[in-house]
């Protein structure tokens, strides 16, 4: 009796989606079967390995519907971070192979990028920068929007442009970037410089965070590239990449070389269990998506409804913008006072698992976000900033126990100065 | 009853361990808690970042008592073949940094390995020789002991030499290698060129065939990279680079950029489940070593002499010589005769699942293994070639159906030369 009292006292309310989310049952439950039944090496001929091939075969189908693509452009990863690198580590090789066989002037090729990106994508691009493999420019989002503005890309491409990566939806303020909009002005630009001889400028969009909130179909993007990532959709912790006709239309250049699974693209005995959750983890966004979605939605409304009546003259939300949308699950807030900066807060909350903003970037604590930073919010309101992000099955009430939380943290903070 | 019968009728032996195992009971528990416990990003600083953290933490000390290293030096990867990739990768990045600093005249890296390694470690060095950014030497194998010849490998070392791969034990003979000597003549030559100015060299092993058959110790051996592959040892899919104190003693430089896991060196949120079930199948090994090796010997012996008996003026052993060890499960053979090439008798075995040789190769089923003509295997007796590899349940009586059915087949090729 004790214990039970205890264990709901205990009872944290998780509402940190954004930062990975728990696999969903069904996931968890194909991955455990195929773990248990499909274990033989994909690449053997006898039956223990048609069986493993045949489940990856059948992911492959579903995370393919997932994005509107072919199974033949969906090329499983270890995850995002892989997926993104490859992305660059394609495009620079094929650029450098273009120039060798078209042009004997040697110029670095140029990607564009923005700053909110995830590190996965920035760090990629720096070390080629550092390496003198690559130049790079980095376009600002704006602040009354935290949108990347698409002219700005625009106006930078070069003769040397070969790559715009800007990601689907920003990790920390939700905010959904125009990647229709750069698709179409990029292909608008592409057929006066077809004649120049300049490289292709292909466009890749991570969407680790869309995926599951909103509906991203690779077709309607017109999107060269597009990063999937397992673990932001309830699925396992390994990835796949969306290449267009990948070495046909699209370059793609393995990282890794080995025993040639994935058509040489990505050779590695392939993780069949988590494989097969992935391609559930799609289904299941295939199927629900809109539940998912209203849902993570009316929780998120309820939640930042419930944060204006409680603080009222303290709150001000990161992200919310009358000229953008956001990605439906995500809430990044800052409560207005001298001594409630979020590491702080976050401190003081007993029932409420939240971050300061990506996860791996837990360890910077003091420093403010460099992604609100670069959306044009100032210090002192950065760093007081809490990321929210609801799942699948957070509840109204769950938001209850997170405002009480927060009510006592604040209290708590504003009466003692510690 | 009719499907009781039938599931008899068709219940199959596998024996083809080399290519993959199943996951031990354990393994698969560890994994599937983990998974539905410990699903927190392992970089979130709140409690369920920190469960998650903590399981790796565990898997990471199991892992390193594994092969007896410390547990810094221990860098998880998504599998064998990242790992070996990373190592070849690491050599060539340090000895260009080197050769910048302390030498104005360019040369390329240069790295010794031996033609019967793994295509993870074949074609990554190949791809580097492509590209121009280094040179290497493949050295051959004695047809009378199945080993790398040591003394050849000294003998080509050369001033830009950085880098020594040798696998622990070949896949498809099963025999070890000579790593101990290796190193032990290489740190010998080492103290004569510590004074000149030249790279160190380092050795790196593939021990995805040794680990969880024969004892596989890092101190024991003196090497600087030692490549660990989970699926091989009824663990998961995914590996670990053992690294010796790594970016201080041994180079290691990373493939891929983004959130700082694995202290920056294999960036991408840690695949917790996995990695919780690498850390269990390495704990089974530390406990049950002796038991594991033994139990695969004997049985292994069985086969052996069964072969013999069956196949008395037919049976060739591919890989057991008078002057090599081999690891206790591996048994390659041919029965001689014009009918009796390895995919023919393959196709007709009904409850046997064993391979022609390396399992991405499956494909090639015309062509003669590579390994066994690189040790000096005539052709027709390689193309006639089976692998057997048996495991931690495989059962006297297994290898008793695996002899039934093998005679059925040749009998059946002999008779009517299909």
């Amino acid at each position: 009796m004790a214990d039970a009292k205890e264990e709901i006292a205990n009872k944290t309310v998780y509402l940190d989606y954004n930062a990975t989310t728990p696999l969903s049952p069904s996931v968890l439950q194909i991955i455990n079967e195929t773990l248990r039944d499909a274990w033989g090496n994909p690449s053997s001929a006898h039956v223990s390995g048609k069986k493993a091939k045949e489940v990856i075969n059948v992911a492959r189908s579903r995370v393919a519907k997932m994005v509107g693509a072919r199974e033949g452009d969906i090329i499983f990863t270890s995850g995002g971070t892989e997926a993104n690198n490859t992305v660059f580590w394609s495009v620079v090789k094929h650029f450098n192979m273009f120039y060798k066989t078209n042009d004997s002037s040697k110029q670095l090729p140029h990607i564009i990028t923005a700053n909110i990106e995830h590190d996965s994508v920035t760090l990629a691009i720096e070390n080629f920068v550092k390496e003198g493999c690559c130049e790079k420019t980095v376009v600002g989002v704006s602040s009354t929007s935290g949108m990347v503005d698409v002219d700005r890309i625009i106006e930078e491409i070069k003769p040397n442009t070969c790559l715009v990566s800007i990601m689907m939806a920003n990790n920390e303020s939700g905010v959904i970037q125009p990647i229709n909009e750069i698709v179409s002005k990029i292909r608008k630009l592409q057929c006066s410089r077809d004649e120049s001889g300049y490289p292709k400028i292909f466009v890749h969009t991570d969407a680790a965070q869309a995926i599951g909130k909103i509906n991203v179909d690779v077709s309607e993007l017109g999107i060269d590239y597009l990063t999937i990532v397992g673990h932001k959709f309830y699925g396992p912790r390994i990835g796949a990449l969306f290449v267009k006709s990948p070495a046909k239309d699209t370059p793609l250049h393995p990282l890794l070389f080995g025993g040639g699974q994935e058509r040489g693209f990505r050779p590695g005995t392939e993780n069949t269990g988590m494989i097969a959750g992935l391609g559930e983890a799609a289904q299941l966004v295939v199927d629900n998506l809109e539940t998912y979605s209203m849902h993570m939605r009316k929780v998120r409304d309820h939640l930042e409804k419930r944060l204006v009546e409680s603080f009222p003259n303290q709150i001000h939300f990161n992200g919310r913008f009358a000229t953008s949308e956001r990605i439906p699950n995500t809430c990044n807030f800052s409560i207005l006072g001298p001594d409630l900066q979020g590491f702080r807060v976050l401190s003081r909350l007993k029932r409420t698992q939240v971050s300061l903003g990506a996860a791996c970037h837990s360890d910077q604590q003091f420093a403010p976000s460099r992604i609100l930073l670069a959306m044009g919010i100032g210090n002192e309101i950065a760093c007081n900033a809490l990321r929210v992000s609801v799942g699948r099955e957070t509840s109204l009430n769950d938001i209850d126990i997170v405002l009480d939380d927060l009510q006592q943290a604040v209290s708590h903070l504003q009466n003692s100065h510690d």
